[in-house]
This record gives C-alpha cells, structure tokens and sequence, in this order.
C-alpha cells in the first residue's frame, strides 16, 4: 500500500496545480499496484454475474443468458471486437430430483447430486446392495461381473494442497469410477466427492463411460456423508449395506452453446495477440463464484489495466469460453474455428480466486531474457518462478494446437477442493484481497507481454512495424 | 496433562508391585483430569448415534430408533432403571419437496427449507412478488393487508457471539415473522437462516402462526441465497422481483414419542436425585451431532465418570428428553408426570459441544459457599464463575416448575450458530478437545453436586441418614 501511495503522491507532486490537465496516466506497473489496493473490476464481475445470472449450466438458457451479459460487461469497459461465436454441443441436464437412502442396517437420508453424464435411475428409483472400494484401484481389481445388481461405492478420498496436484490421484474416481463400475455390472455408482471440505455439499463434475458400456446412475455423496456411510461398513460387521437412489438427469441432444470474446486492440493488431482465456459456464448447483466467475473477472480487469496504462503493442483478447465443464466444448470449437490465426502467447484463470504464488512457462528455456523479465517484475507481489513447463489451462487448446507460448499463473489452490463444483462455490467465498493480488500481477505479467518485441516462445525479434494506431 | 500422568504416576507408587490387588478408583477430581485428556465416552455417543441412527425428527420412527439405541447404550455404561416413558404429541413433518426459483428478474434457483409448522404450497409451488424487510420490526409496520398475495422476505440478520446472545435478537424472524406476515395477508414466508455460516445449508426451526390466523408455507433460505436475493434487491432498481416456492410438509396429528431416563442410583436414594438434561430429537435435516447428540454424550459420560469414582451420595438421573426442538414435548411431559417428586437440581447441556467458558447457577446468593466450592473446582479447566442467575436447558422444566436449583454450565457458542439446525450438523464439526472438557467439567460438578449435604438451592444441612447402600 506504501508504493501504491508513495507513487501517487509522486503523480500529484508532477502535475503543477493550477495546469488543468489530465495527469498523466498511470504506468504499467503503477496500475497493477493500484489493483493490488483497490481493484475492483474482478469483484464487480463475479458480484454482477452470480447475482443477475447465477448457475450457468453448459449448453442450457442459462448460459446463453451468461453470455449476453459478458457482452453487455465488455461494452461498458471498453472492449473492442465483442463477439458471441456459437457452437453446438451434446447437452446433459441434472434433472430436479436427486436422493439417496440407506435403508437398511442404518436408515437414514444421504445427501447426493449426479455428476454429469450420469444416467438417471428409473422413477421412484433403484435399490440395491452397496460394496465397498477404498479405491479406484480397488474397483479396477473386482472380478468382471462381481458389481452384477449392485451399487459400487468408491471411498479414493482427496487431501489438501497448494499445488492442486491431489486432484491427480482422487479425481479418477470421479472421471472413469462409474465407467469401470458400469463395466463390472453395477446398477449405480457414488462416489465420495472430490474436495477437501466438510459440508453438505456434494462435488459434482463430469463422468465418462467407455465405448459399448451404457450408462448408469452415478452420484457424488458430500464427504460427511461418505464418512458416515463409511462409519456404517465398520459397524455393520459384514451385514449387507443397502441403499435407495432416485436422480432424474437426462440429454437435451444437441444445443447452442457459445464463446464471447472481445480485444483491447493493440497499436499493432498484425502481431498475434495475447490470448487471456477463462470458462463462463458453471455446473448447475451452484453460481461459480470461483470457477469460474472470478478468472473471467480476473483477466477482464487485467486487460481494462493494461489499456489503462495506454494501448498496448500487441492487441489482448479475451476468450469467455462456453462448455468447458462438460468436456471443453468451447475451448474445442475455439481452436477449431482460429487454428490458422497464430496466438502469441495464452494464459488461463481457472483455478479460484486465491493469490498467484508461483509461475511457470514453457519458454523459460527458448526464451529467457523474458521469463526473467516477468519473474523481476511479479516478485514484488509474492511470486517466485516455478521450473514446471507450464500446459496452460482448459481453454487453451488453440494455443496447445498451435504448439504455441504459455504462460501458467498458479493460484494458491488450498480452498479450492472445498468449493470447487459445489452449491457452496458462492460469492462470499472471494477473498477480497487476494483476488486483487491476481489482478495486480495479471495486470503486470500481461501488460508485458502485450509490449514484447521479441516472438514470445523463441526470444526472435519481431520485424519492427510502423505503429498503426495512435499509442 | 501433566496433573493426570502425575496423579496416575503418584497411583502406581502407592500400590506395592506384588500387591495383586487392582488399584483403587481414581477419585473424582482424577476421573474430570482423567475425561480432559482421554475421554471417549461423549465422542462414542455421539458417533454411535449420528451413524446408526442420524436424523430424529421428534414424533417419527427415527425419533422412536433413537430411544431404542439410547436405551441399549444406557444398559451398556451401566445405568439402572433405565425407562422410556412415552407421551403423545403433535406431529409435522417436512415433506420431500423444498425448491424456490427467483423468476424475474435474475431467474436462479435459491436453496431453502420449510421451517416447523410451515404450511405447503398448492402442488406445483405458488409465484408472487418478494417484499423485503430488513427486520421484524420493519415487517410489524407494513400495513395491515399490504401483504395480500405476496411473499414476505425477512433478513434481519444475525452475529456471531460467544454467549449465543444474538439468538434473541434474530430468533423473532423465525420464531414470529412468518405469523405476522400471514397475519398482514402474505401468502408466504421467506427468512434468511436464523444462522452464521456462509453454507448453502438452511437453518430450518420451528415457527408459529398466532390463534385465528391459518399456517402459510414459510422457508428458509441459507445465508448465501439471502445475500444473493438481497444484491437482487439492490440491483432491480425497483423493478418487482418474483418467486415461486414450492414445499410439501405436512401435519401427521397426534403421534407417541418418548423420553429415555436412566440412573446412577446413589447411597441415599431417599434424597433428591441431580438431573442431568439433554435432547434425543434433532431436525430431520442434519443428525444434530451437535444440538444435541452431543449433549447426551456429555452428561452420560460425566454420570458414569461419577460412578467411575465410587458410588456418589445422590442419584445421578439422566434425562434424554423427546422432541425438544418441536415445542419442548418431552420436557412438558416430564414435568407432568414427575412434578410431585422433588428435584435436588438440573443442568442441561444442549448448546453444541465447544468448550464451557463459564458457569451460573441460580443459588449463587442463597447458598455460596455451595456456588464457591464449584467454582473453585472448576477453575482448572478454564471456566470462571458468572453472575448471571441461571435459569436451565429446553428440558428442565420440571426443575422451573418446583422453584429448583439449576446451574448452567456456559458454553462457547461462537460456532453454534454455524451449524444449529442445519444438515450441517455432523460428526465431523465435532472437535474432541473440547468435547473431552465439557465431560471434565460436568464431572466434576455433578460429581460434587451428588455427594453435596446442604438442599443446593438453600444451603439447609440434609438429615444425616444411614448409607442405605454400599459406597
């Protein structure tokens, strides 16, 4: 806060008082301190799009009316080339009906959603023996035909991390626990969510059934009534668990999903841009307050920044991808449509709204003078270089297509597993504070990118052109 | 800590190697040390009960479950005359259906539940224009009739205090708004969650309708959805906001529950016993590990360490009231049938499981050196003595209604309201430590309130009487 008001003090001290001119605007740096003070662009993002939007499940009215707000969003702060690109999608809907009953030895209600692409159970729904699995590993290893008529239950519970890097090893049994369970005879499927929180709400995201093998029920229990039903195994001493599980999910077919993209054009737009990418779906169980309101609201703001500090080099674009939840839908049909249109650089905010703490690219090698240059100019805000080859995040699979520059803003993720697609993931979760450190150094490693004269992946020089527009 | 391994270590001394005989009891004081670092009894409770049984809804099948479980843990710790004693009572039950939809002009789902006593919507659900008031008071002022067809939204929010205090400021809002907002002519009711949390889980409670004015379906919605409909508010600009409600409880008329008593039978039995209170029944939307598993736990385990520690001068009576939170049946029905039969002095413990802070009784003037003695022993455990006169639990009653001696053991109620009545509710906020200390305290007080020779609220010496049974 000192720099912040050391370096506005300096600003007024520059402007004699009676010149009635503009001051100056403030710098690059300047405006990412200002951020990191009191930015609220982000906040008035996710604040505006979980109250007048809310959930805003892939492919459905909802999401559509997501994206003629963005719009609306872009407009009043100054975007350029605002743009809906719609694609369509093969849409899955939860249906209003979700529960789950242990019956016997120890009746009682189980708090459960489906997770995406379950199948839904036959009305009044299905019940049936529970067995058992520690782990996906467990399940793999259960004879073929062994689940026949019965409920598989996987346990595979997730730990807290910085890094996010659990999600690994415990999303497997979410990702293929139901396929694997299908495959074996199993009627349903319920997992212990993946998260790391203790409420009762349960973490649903999408699952997958391999070729040739339908479709089944498949739920996420809340990781207190995993524990509970887990407490049940131990107490029941080999007495059969039994359970009743009615959901109602269904396919729409195909529907229109889209993308909303929009430039701070850049002095020079025949240099390929600098592409800032996050998803504007949510599941339909909560408003995505962190995922992923706030990277949208993160990466909006850091571009309004950087156009604040004066236009930049190269043109910044933001990509509002569609459909990332249910299998990047929009992040697909991007690539598809603009493989041709080279991407300098890509970054992604999907991971909450917690502060940078480290960053990686996948250029620190080819070229260094700049990895160093961002390092030297985010250190103040808390954050070091990290050695991993960044892989950019959901949405960027232009740039992967391309083989392109990438650069990875890590978040701290240590919440992340408690919110992470819950009812929970609501506005009051957002850390003010952090959310603004994201801001600032978006603001900074961005606004750097966009003045960079060197081609971002191989440290080449670019030709030096002629400004086309006015700075 | 320390004070336990010495006094264990000072017992190992004292009994000569080849002895043989088993080493005397620990006394009480040892037996409140020996809970502080080790007890299992409470947690046990509780465990036990959350997983074998879960949620209670008073007058139901579960609620009757309960008593059974309760009844069979009483025999196992060694309780005598261990009884239910059922009474009637009038029954509601929540239904299957709680689902309410802001229409226009943010359309999104919000997460509610039907409060006690709340009417059903017409099947389908009903949609009517939100009125906003910021407190009870507010909603007292509207107009007679200004309510006709709408629904009335109460936020009169709540803060966290450690005395629990701010209940009776925010309790009104459930506990009256719905009545007065059916009185004014709403057809329904919405509040924000009587709560302190940020989860998407309702506080539900019971409510009530004043005579000659009919029950309207009346919900509440978590914290965040309040604060969501509330930004809506802001954001309208004025522009009517609507919702459509939709809940099925309904009314089941007269059916049994039940109290569960057991005993430590004292020396004395002639004299009056100590009655130790709790609550069997929770909300049928959380297992109630905390309001009040837990509180069952704690005075079972502080009447059997008693007993651990040698057969006290007193009976030691526990009370396991039935269906507290839907009117204090139980407590009502106890006082009925047992008023004639003098109570020596109640505690309840029914306010979470953290840590007592603090203890009041309501003798503190008539007999002090009684009040004294206990805050003396219970200084140790970090629970100084207040000045409050205590006025007993939900289910001491019957102490109330013979002008008895009551003492309330104080605890820390900073989390309670993050948790009381919701389906959060859950063995896991159950934290062990603390629990360990509330079983260490009552121990000690209830131990010293059984062998206590003055009548508690006089401090009148008792006849000497003959020991009628072998310490």
């Amino acid at each position: 806060m000192n720099r912040t008001l050391t370096a506005l003090a300096a600003l007024s001290l520059c402007v004699p008082a009676a010149a009635n001119l503009p001051p100056p605007p403030l710098d690059l740096a300047q405006q990412a301190d200002l951020a990191l003070t009191s930015d609220d662009y982000a906040y008035a993002f996710v604040e505006g799009l979980t109250t007048e939007v809310g959930p805003r499940q892939a492919g459905t009215e909802a999401e559509a009316r997501a994206r003629a707000w963005a719009v609306e969003w872009l407009k009043q702060y100054g975007f350029e080339n605002i743009a809906i690109e719609p694609f369509m999608m093969d849409t899955w809907v939860p249906g209003d009906i979700a529960r789950a009953r242990v019956t016997a030895p120890f009746a009682q209600d189980l708090v459960v959603l489906p997770l995406g692409d379950s199948a839904a159970t036959p009305a009044g729904g299905i019940e049936a023996e529970v067995v058992f699995f520690r782990t996906v590993d467990e399940l793999r290893a259960a004879p073929e035909g062994s689940l026949k008529g019965k409920i598989a239950y996987i346990s595979h519970a997730m730990s807290r991390t910085q890094d996010g890097s659990q999600y690994g090893f415990a999303g497997p049994a979410r990702w293929v626990g139901a396929g694997i369970a299908a495959s074996k005879g199993a009627v349903a499927t319920v997992i212990k969510s993946v998260g790391t929180d203790n409420h009762r709400n349960p973490h649903t995201g999408s699952t997958s059934f391999p070729d040739g093998v339908a479709a089944i029920p498949a739920g996420a229990l809340s990781l207190p009534d995993a524990a509970n039903l887990e407490r049940m195994f131990v107490r029941a001493r080999g007495r059969p668990i039994t359970m009743r599980l009615e959901m109602n999910p269904r396919r729409l077919g195909m529907t229109e999903s889209g993308n909303v993209v929009g430039e701070i054009v850049g002095r020079n737009p025949s240099l390929p841009p600098v592409l800032l990418a996050c998803h504007l779906d949510s599941w339909w169980n909560g408003p995505g307050a962190f995922d992923d309101a706030a990277g949208c609201g993160i990466i909006i703001a850091a571009a309004r920044r950087v156009a604040n500090a004066g236009r930049p080099l190269r043109t910044v674009r933001v990509l509002l991808a569609g459909a990332e939840e249910t299998g990047l839908w929009g992040s697909k049909a991007y690539s598809a449509a603009h493989i041709n249109e080279p991407i300098a650089v890509g970054l992604e905010s999907d991971f909450g709204a917690d502060r940078i703490w480290r960053f990686d690219s996948n250029f620190r090698e080819t070229n260094p003078a700049l990895h160093k240059k961002i390092a030297s100019a985010v250190a103040r805000f808390g954050v070091s270089s990290g050695s991993d080859v960044a892989t950019g995040g959901a949405d960027l699979n232009i740039v992967r297509d391309q083989k392109g520059a990438l650069i990875d803003l890590q978040q701290d993720g240590t919440r992340y597993f408690d919110l992470h697609h819950t009812p929970d993931d609501t506005l009051d979760k957002i850390d003010i504070a952090q959310l603004r450190q994201n801001v600032a150094v978006w603001t900074q490693v961005v606004g750097l990118l966009a003045s960079e004269e060197t081609a971002i992946l191989t440290g080449t020089p670019i030709p030096a052109a002629p400004a086309i527009m006015e700075k």
